[in-house]
């Protein structure tokens, strides 16, 4: 599955020497080489990057490729406030979006790698009404795209686990059905369980031996108690590197103390954490974060569904977003929002990505001169590249 | 100036009648009927409108045009932090910015309008460094795009009135040079003495029968009281209508009383707000503003300057910036943001835009089958019509 490339004219960031301009061979998948004007070797496909800004491919840490409808006619936003009212309004109407959920995934799975992304994790939603629909969706679209991402799926309880009885058996079954992790929601401010609801999540990682992605909108004092309870299990089970917690409002909602203790105990347990980089929530402590070397990835959350009309496919627009949304004026500030979307979201996959000879050849090039023109811009890419092939080019994937 | 057209085919929001894709003619500059399969009058061009959305055009409430650099290679952020820094920063390098003021004005103004904007408030920096050049660079700018765009400049001082000798000199220079509205900048905060900086601006303005707009970060109790000593300006001279207050952070920093007494008072006096959406700052209040009659218009800040890297010239992204800033999920409330960027940042400016028979026909075409849709593709602008003459099609002015 993986390939041999020469691409043309492009200039690397962050880490690879040289000349402004230069050219990259990748052989069996990985970046071979940077230079000038190298010689393609027999038979290794030639693309152009045509002087364009050379990144690692970004990574969408967090996507409900489930629920999407991007590419469907527009539908006014039909929910109430809150939780559960976006919960049951996604209910009365999932079943009459306009396509299957294989086809809405595929289509917006095809437009995140057109614009960039070869890493993603996306959420499925398990619960009593959809069975392992969804799921099954999302795993239809990751194999319609086989080849051009690497997917990763959550089977995610939006529904809470303890609410609607069969919950966790779904969860058992969807674990057995493909998916790659077992997800969480709120295990207290909606479940109204958190340790009930957590055994239960750690129960099914432990049994099954995956991952844990938890959903934790829960503020506070409420938020940071329930990373204590994640950080427990992590320890008790051993399964250090294997939890991310999505969302995190907790780290953004305490005082600086209790800031700094919650973000040591993230790095001692090896806990990632996602963020959409929400317009309204204040931001992760995104610096405090890396320096601590906490796992940060960034997401779009849902795309244009009954959730919400945002999203659009787009991780560098996602990636400028974050850094509007932060107040980073400074280019390390922004390269930094970059890193996040790019590296760092596949190390929240457990995935290592860069431009160093050697790393897998997953690669994006993006119109402009420097980095932060190029996210200023947030103009069509001009190649993606995974495993060493050229997956979508001028914002079309081919 | 003004011209006779028919554009086939637009969804026209919100208050058009008939059917969902109707034609619309355009006389003498102004909009004359909908209508479907419209006839054109003998000698009238066409333009079609693809089936897009029809929406007033936008309007860019608060720019600096006189600072931009958009369209030049990228240069990384030079500034430190504050304000004075970053006054100081533009100061070192303005002349250096690789093309005249008028240049790069022209070009920014070039791209706001192929965005959709046809009614531009600009702010031109007038100090002692700089004396009236960066006010002639945007006053070549307007004449350069004459026909495409009714553009009013004020006289800003960027580095306040009473830090250096001779800057209300320079102001009552730049308002006989044609600047229309006079400015200020926190008239506490930064220039130190809140009551002698209104009087020179309130004097200028009085003395040269001109509007005032006035930058107001100072937050908190410090910027509800200068909101006051505007009012009271406002009703001494009899300035009701005339005046504007950018950014009023002090309204998204005050407690919940004291926010509606000063929604109030702004209302009771007619003086406009304008905001530019910011990334870190608390929104303002808009459905109270806009409920309590304030005229409240959007606009870009600076685009791509020392100042920030943000900012392109697309208003259409900027409500969507609005939109997102604020949470809103709902149709109505992200229409309420285009409704902003649009009608709303026009009656700032004293103009009343519309769709209905009679009002100007300044008309922006997005791609799209609704607004809140359009909003959220932000796509190529199908269409820009200035006064009954397309000034801009599918993203490039003509």
């Amino acid at each position: 599955m993986t390939g041999d490339l020469l691409i043309r004219s492009v200039r690397p960031w962050p880490n690879a020497p040289g000349a402004p301009v230069v050219d990259v061979l990748c052989e069996g998948g990985r970046v071979a080489a940077f230079g000038r004007d190298l010689d393609p070797p027999p038979d290794v496909p030639v693309a152009d990057g045509r002087g364009g800004v050379l990144l690692p491919a970004f990574t969408d840490a967090h996507a409900h490729l489930d629920s999407t409808r991007l590419g469907l006619p527009f539908r006014p936003h039909s929910a109430g406030e809150g939780l559960a009212e976006l919960i049951d309004n996604d209910r009365r109407n999932w079943r009459s979006a306009g396509a299957s959920v294989a086809e809405r995934a595929t289509h917006t799975l095809g437009r995140t790698i057109a614009f960039g992304a070869t890493h993603v994790r996306s959420h499925a939603q398990v619960d009593v009404d959809s069975g392992l629909e969804k799921l099954e969706g999302v795993l239809a679209a990751r194999q319609e795209h086989a080849g051009r991402a690497h997917v990763e799926v959550v089977a995610f309880p939006q529904c809470g686990i303890l609410r609607e009885k069969g919950t966790a058996d779904l969860l058992d079954a969807a674990l057995r059905a493909g998916a790659d992790l077992v997800g969480g929601l709120d295990p207290a401010g909606y479940d109204r369980d958190p340790v009930r609801h957590l055994d239960v999540v750690f129960g099914l990682a432990e049994k099954h031996q995956r991952g844990v992605d938890v959903h934790l909108h829960d503020a506070g004092t409420l938020g940071a108690f329930q990373v204590e309870l994640i950080c427990e299990r992590v320890a008790a089970l051993g399964m250090w590197g294997q939890v991310t917690i999505s969302h995190a409002f907790a780290l953004s909602t305490v005082d600086d103390q209790r800031q700094g203790e919650l973000v040591e105990r993230l790095a001692e347990h090896d806990i990632a954490v996602t963020t959409v980089a929400p317009g309204v929530r204040d931001p992760l402590p995104l610096r405090r974060l890396r320096w601590a070397g906490v796992r940060v990835g960034l997401g779009q959350d849902g795309i244009r569904d009954y959730w919400s009309p945002y999203g659009d496919g787009d991780m560098l627009d996602r990636a400028w977003q974050l850094a509007y949304r932060n107040g980073f004026r400074r280019d390390e500030l922004v390269e930094m929002c970059v890193d996040i979307a790019t590296r760092g979201g596949a190390a929240v996959m457990g995935r290592v990505l860069g431009l160093t000879e050697g790393a897998p050849a997953d690669l994006v090039v993006v119109p402009g001169d420097t980095v932060t023109g190029a996210v200023m811009d947030r103009a069509p890419r001009t190649l993606v590249v995974h495993e060493g092939r050229v997956v979508a080019c001028d914002g079309q994937v081919v």
